[in-house]
């Protein structure tokens, strides 16, 4: 029943404005995620973006840069190298891969490492790793090319580990639907206006893209038991949004640990449980982009329970 | 520069009192050592236990039983195994297998899960996991035998990672000796005579096994920065021993996180610095061991910095 729900994300802002990403069309799409072992289950559009919901999380496409999402075993790598291969690398005036960590990193079929390795004989860049490879951790490569991000690029993660409690019971039970868990998550006080498209799993798992003019926000949950996962993310300002966002997620999902990843976006932990911040660094990028990540635990001592192999 | 400094660990006790272990004498055991591609580089000897220090880790052997840990990527499975096949099944009254989380799993040439289907080929027997993927964790197969261990046999097991301030800069420094280590570790103090042999490593790491009649201790130091380990582990009963072994380890070596596992040996936390426990276990086997972990971290919160890849 083991799910790994870590993901692995690429970024991509286009410098040249005569290629547009959404005129690029659903087939290219289809063939890039297919790079990664994954495949598109469904979309839906609005005047500024398309966003597709992937066997394994998401991609959402801009006319000027996209964002992919996956899970599980995927070869992200791979896709992002076949879209800079299809598109040039003068054509990119930014990219980004990020892995977090996983649960059972040997599994997977390559290590950031090597990933690494591959992205590099095509493109220039930095990488790195913030947190302890025994904790919480997370890798990013970016390139090292004369693009400037805006203040306004903002980006957060919040990455929810081991959930408990009535919400939890219900996304492992068999009695779910994907109204019910909308009502759970409050997507409705969340998200008023976006327009939404979302996917139950069998026999459990979900994911939910929702788009609102050039903002989006995607949520996937892997609810297995021993190696439970919600992630989301979103492009919105949370700092001037209305609704505390992450502070309702983690009361509605009650995880056991938690990491905050922003892209000019400062740490807050305003409406958290109590924690413990088990670590955190702040990193400012030469693309313009203030980086922190912070690495929290509730603050109560956990009986682990044994589990039987 | 990377190290796996976590270890594997076997125990095996023998049913039959016919055989002997220590007369098996040093080439057999080179050749189980062998098995697990490791190597013996030196031992010493008392009235009871031949003590080998190996090239990773650690070999006890006593009349009756034998203790062997091994670290970085070495086969342990396959040392118990050769064991097994050449005393045969019947001979054994309990074995167990352990492993530690590593740092970087993905490169240990087998996971747990498939070391366990090879001992189960032979032997039948309970494992678990405990402890979360995502944090510390401890793995442990054991027989399922009619053997009831005293509760006087006890194990104690104190796990360091990222060590931190002067005798870490020692450790990792070029100007360290055997004995500046043994000074360092104040391990006049902490175990007056015991028999010792140790070993220093280069460019640095250090190990070292200490005999006094039927008892041991042993202490490996991976020291590296990025991914620092430090494992101290004896047959002692600390709760009786004169000195605070635990707290004066803790004290030096300041680590920012540590698991302790006890066999027939509660937790206590005397002595440790201002700390969170972020976790633990206590679980009574069929076999008569009571089995505790658990896992702390300093109670401060952590600037994490950047590795660059």
């Amino acid at each position: 029943m083991f799910f790994e729900g870590s993901e692995k994300k690429i970024e991509v802002i286009i410098a040249d404005s005569n290629v547009r990403l959404r005129h690029l069309g659903q087939p290219f799409w289809a063939g890039i995620v297919a790079c990664a072992n994954a495949e598109i289950l469904s979309s839906v559009s609005n005047d500024y973006c398309d966003a597709y919901l992937l066997s394994e999380s998401s991609l959402f496409v801009w006319d000027d840069r996209f964002v992919m999402l996956t899970c599980g075993t995927t070869t992200l790598a791979d896709a992002v190298m076949s879209f800079i291969d299809h598109v040039g690398e003068q054509a990119i005036a930014f990219a980004s891969y990020q892995r977090k960590n996983e649960y059972l990193s040997h599994l997977q079929s390559s290590s950031f490492k090597e990933d690494l390795t591959k992205i590099r004989q095509t493109v220039t860049g930095n990488a790195y790793r913030i947190g302890h490879l025994d904790s919480h951790h997370h890798y990013m490569f970016s390139t090292k090319k004369p693009f400037i991000a805006p203040t306004t690029d903002v980006t957060n993660e919040l990455l929810m580990y081991h959930i408990n409690g009535a919400a939890a019971d219900y996304l492992r039970g068999v009695d779910q639907s994907a109204q019910g868990i909308r009502d759970l998550l409050e997507l409705s006080v969340l998200f008023p206006d976006f327009i939404i498209d979302d996917f139950l799993f069998e026999p459990f798992g979900y994911s939910i893209n929702g788009i609102k003019d050039e903002s989006y926000f995607t949520i996937h949950i892997t609810p297995q038991e021993k190696s439970s996962y919600v992630s989301f993310e979103t492009n919105l300002n949370l700092a001037d949004y209305p609704v505390d966002v992450y502070g309702k997620l983690l009361g509605i999902l009650n995880p056991g640990s938690w990491d905050v990843i922003g892209f000019n976006s400062p740490r807050n932990t305003q409406g958290f449980p109590e924690h413990l911040c088990l670590g955190s660094c702040s990193l400012a990028t030469e693309q313009g982009y203030t980086i922190d990540f912070s690495h929290y635990q509730q603050l109560c001592h956990e009986v682990l329970i044994p589990e039987y192999l």
